[in-house]
């Protein structure tokens, strides 16, 4: 049996932890697929619209695998976050073209953090349950889904995860979902995911999910400047 | 004040995610801190022996900011692991004369899973308690460090984290090492550390560190063949 192609969409100025925590995960799967010899494998790939390494919001740079040209049908996609870069990708048709002709294909369409915008300004997430970054939930509302404030959300074929580290816990939830519960703990051992986070976990009482609403609209204003439909839509 | 420069360690075949988790944490300290005015700020660099994109242990290349011989000297040292990849590293005096540079200036020297291995290697860890990722922990007694099995471990100067994914734990607690833990609080809403691993934690009692054995030492056959020395160390 063919494996099945992973795509993970790279574009500059991303979070690069969105996009390195799941492929992490499914490369590690790909690896335990080879070692056990379990068919279909799952093959990952990284599209983006050039092979130039891209900057990204911290100081590497980090270049893809194939271009959105010559990239095979996925049968699953996923697209990371960010932010002001991100929001810029609102007004970039190659980048939403892609995720829609994706989206026809694949069994499985994902993102991390305020990648789900972007599946939600390409149409795909109308009326959707679906999750994003915290900062950012007033965002997807607008673009047409509801956000839920849960750690990853599933909606048919459309798995959302929360912000930046949540890649990780969302992408071993795509791992069981494409496997089995078991490699995808194989996967979790390999990658010694067993976090301790030194302060525990966030106290969600304590956040208002709105305090960083002038920086993020902040962020809107200076990636869309010009494009004024696409901002106000955000900023109704 | 000067800020604080804080050197990630790049070379080719590591685990993107040992980089990258820590990472985003230190530099969205550095955002935080510009952000709020703190002083001293951190400073983040990569620095590798090359500019060039490097490739890793899954489909993407990541490219450095710094090359090793320009790289000013760091008060934060942090060296990424991988697989067979970096037990190649054991044999290249560059990198391990860089980690012995960088030892003398630094305040704090930290590892993320193998990447221990490395500053053992370079012989910084010698009679220190020190963690590395499960399975190759006899590697890391082989050369000298006592292994303990924690998230992270503090020994004086040396932190040094768990596998893989130990990393952002590794790297929240340097963070609240280096400024406060009012400020690493921050750094983890902002990337919305609140791990929810769908499968739980791992269960450790479970866990045989010497099922991957002859997989390690197989790594270590095919990284050291041409340095019999380093590699009689490891496998005695």
């Amino acid at each position: 049996m063919n494996a099945k192609t992973v795509a993970f969409v790279l574009y500059p100025g991303l979070t690069p932890l969105d996009l390195v925590g799941p492929l992490q995960v499914m490369s590690g799967l790909e690896t335990v697929e080879t070692v056990l010899g379990v068919q279909p494998r799952h093959h990952v790939i990284v599209v983006a619209e050039s092979l130039e390494a891209v900057p990204t919001d911290t100081p590497v740079r980090i270049a893809a695998t194939s271009t959105i040209e010559e990239a095979p049908e996925p049968d699953v996609v996923l697209v990371p976050g960010g932010g002001a870069a991100t929001l810029r990708q609102l007004a970039n048709p190659v980048l939403l073209d892609f995720l829609r002709e994706a989206d026809r294909s694949a069994e499985v369409v994902a993102s991390v953090c305020t990648g789900s915008l972007l599946l939600a300004g390409a149409g795909l997430l109308d009326g959707r349950r679906a999750t994003t970054h915290w900062a950012y939930h007033r965002f997807l509302d607008r673009l047409g889904a509801t956000y839920v404030p849960q750690r990853w959300v599933e909606d048919d074929q459309y798995l959302t995860g929360a912000g930046v580290s949540a890649g990780i816990d969302t992408a071993l939830r795509l791992a069981a979902r494409l496997t089995t519960d078991d490699l995808a703990r194989t996967v979790q051992l390999a990658i010694e995911y067993d976090p301790q986070p030194p302060h525990g976990g966030i106290d969600w009482r304590g956040v208002d999910r709105d305090s960083f609403r002038p920086r993020v609209e902040g962020f809107a204003r200076e990636a869309l400047a010009d494009h004024p439909v696409m901002l106000a839509r955000l900023l109704e």
